[in-house]
């Protein structure tokens, strides 16, 4: 067995299509986001700024945030030291929980080293819990969640994105007496585009379904204490299971659902993904803690927030380019091609020390590589111009379309 | 659909079978290790002992590791903001990759937010780069490498627990020119028994298969530089790939696999694991970095360390308590019913303020439940003398069986 060789012919093929990753090692500099330092492979160091990070709100450089974890690890040290079973229980991931189950007017959350490993063992989980259980996932689901659907072997059923009729079509063809459970997004990253959540929920009341909604790139974000577009649009109570991470808006690390009592009891219970690892350090649970608790009630961020973006879309649109805007904070402009997507990205990088990874397949099909922009408060009317000034040009330069100019 | 009546038969099939968790609630107090305090259901609070930690050493709270935690923090701040593709790529990342392929001596290494995942997304992504693989598995392989094996759905093994008769019989009844690989721990955290490593690997030889060792109750304890029971054996070279984890001896949080960069490279371009989920925050990577750095010269935790294993295994020998001893530093005392075990634990935690947790089924099979004891070199005598009093005066309250007294 030469194993070398069908390793070279794993990365040649990415090398060949124009989807080999390579990672920008970047540094972002406390109190100044989103600048950074990009050091490069020579050991050289160049500054930039970050439009493609997923610390939508900034909050991973509010002093809230880093006092919390500061005093966490003054008072506790640096890991937990356990399973959260076996020791790894602390007063910090209690206190987490109950102000995640808050969020969500939820009578119970449970924490989750990621909101990937979250998606994945509840997902995985739950056909043990419902024997027989049909899960119904949206086609543009995350990869956490489609691996969670896969792995547990139960029946599934993928519907086509957003499309009700498509999933009242799968539902009333199986079994009325089966445990079935609708797993979708609130939004969808890559797309930046809304699900029908009422409209979902009315088909899981008419056909006694679950519902699972993931809202990593909500929660924070919407919502009047930023429960996620669920909570804005008055729906929590209707989500049996609501899936959210501290990584993005929170601007720390990990992930949870947010359920019953029962619910979590259970999956806490039986899911191995949560059982059989080490809890999230302290410090981290205390970080989060703080930030969901700030953002309850700090307004501004969420309305800065959704203000830059409407500002980027507006001034890209009015040069022509190809974004897609379903009317959220992610700014995804289409290129088309994975390899002019990433000489884009170099150029804007090394010519402009703008920083925006190409997005290309499996995250996103094929033919729609994107670079994908995600504007923040921390993002001044300096950064904005100087990013639609170098995106104008380049445009211009590389011969791409422009879309009928917008107003 | 009742899913609440559902729910209720799976958390009372747990009660019936005396093996539902309750998770107590500790904080250890950085400095005063293994001391922390026991908050009650009721608020109230307790100081406890903590003697089921799985930070061996206490690096938890050491002086190199939280600084290195508190300078990022204040030069960062609190998450990556990203994966690991997309603006979640640091220097704290670099570094602790570095530190880490140099531990090992291989050329790299790859970071992961934990153990668990490293090791589910690393078996389960193996056979989409070698077609057809067979994955040779111990029968006691953590969960989370269990996990990993199932995912792919792709052809496994399982051979009796370090019986080297029954690998060599399944290795040699499949196709010589299958892909082959032999996934097993150094240290089986339960039993705390080492693998036949030597001898494993002649056989992979053999057969031309790959190795895939866990070393994650065996890294930074074992071995000159901390490298794991295959370094202290002089077999790192004859490993294909190393797993380990940042959350046990090195105190904090995170996982891995060390390997060729070529391996590293593919597992990084295919594990959806590792793609799709937000990177460690930068103090977390700090932090590990400098606990590795550290573990690599220091010597004394680890003396200390087997020491005051020795002198618990001899105590309670002494005494007659049935504690199984392979030599590695994890003493199990089996007790043999979830009930029985749960009742110790519970008495040993609110009668003298000792907090070992309860081992029951699925982490260990039925019938040999059992307390678990990590002395580490923060335990000291008092500690000591202080957990074998109350040990030897239950075991003889409850009337429980002792060995002949060993010596």
């Amino acid at each position: 067995m030469d194993y070398d060789t069908q390793l070279d012919t794993a990365i040649d093929r990415l090398h060949e299509e124009g989807r080999y990753r390579t990672f920008i090692d970047i540094e972002r500099k406390r109190g100044q986001y989103p600048h950074a330092t990009w050091t490069q492979e020579d050991g050289s160091e160049q500054p930039i700024t970050v439009w493609c990070g997923n610390d939508y709100l900034g909050m991973g450089q509010h002093p809230v945030v880093l006092a919390a974890m500061h005093e966490a690890i003054d008072a506790t040290g640096a890991g937990s030291g356990g399973t959260r079973n076996i020791s790894g229980t602390t007063v910090y991931h209690k206190q987490l929980e109950a102000e995640l189950a808050d969020l969500h007017r939820k009578e119970s959350a449970l924490l989750f080293t990621s909101a990937y490993i979250a998606n994945d063992a509840t997902l995985s989980t739950l056909p043990k819990l419902f024997p027989g259980l049909i899960i119904y996932s949206d086609a543009l689901n995350h990869a956490s969640m489609i691996e969670g659907v896969r792995r547990n072997g139960g029946a599934k059923r993928i519907f086509r994105h957003n499309d009700l009729d498509h999933l009242r079509e799968l539902l009333a063809a199986d079994d009325p007496a089966a445990p079935k459970l609708i797993a979708f997004e609130s939004i969808y990253s890559m797309d930046g585009d809304f699900a029908p959540i009422a409209a979902i929920c009315d088909m899981a009341d008419e056909f006694g379904a679950l519902t699972y909604i993931d809202e990593v790139h909500a929660v924070g974000m919407y919502g009047p204490r930023g429960g996620g577009v669920a909570e804005r649009d008055g729906l929590m109570g209707r989500i049996d299971i609501i899936n959210g991470t501290l990584a993005k808006a929170y601007g720390v690390m990990g992930g949870y659902i947010a359920a019953s009592a029962k619910m979590c009891d259970a999956i806490r219970s039986y899911a191995p993904g949560f059982i059989f690892t080490t809890s999230l350090p302290p410090a981290v649970a205390a970080g989060a803690a703080a930030s969901v608790a700030h953002l309850k009630t700090d307004q501004t961020l969420r309305e800065q927030h959704q203000t830059q973006a409407k500002i980027l879309k507006l001034r890209l649109k009015g040069m022509g380019l190809p974004i897609i805007d379903h009317g959220t904070h992610i700014v995804p402009l289409i290129v088309g091609d994975p390899k002019h997507t990433k000489k884009l990205s170099d150029m804007l990088l090394s010519e402009f020390g703008i920083y925006v990874q190409p997005i290309n397949f499996p995250t996103v099909p094929r033919g729609t590589e994107r670079l994908r922009f995600t504007p923040s408060p921390v993002h001044g009317p300096r950064e904005m111009d100087a990013l639609v000034r170098a995106l104008d040009g380049l445009w211009s330069h590389c011969a791409l379309n422009r879309a009928e100019l917008a107003g």
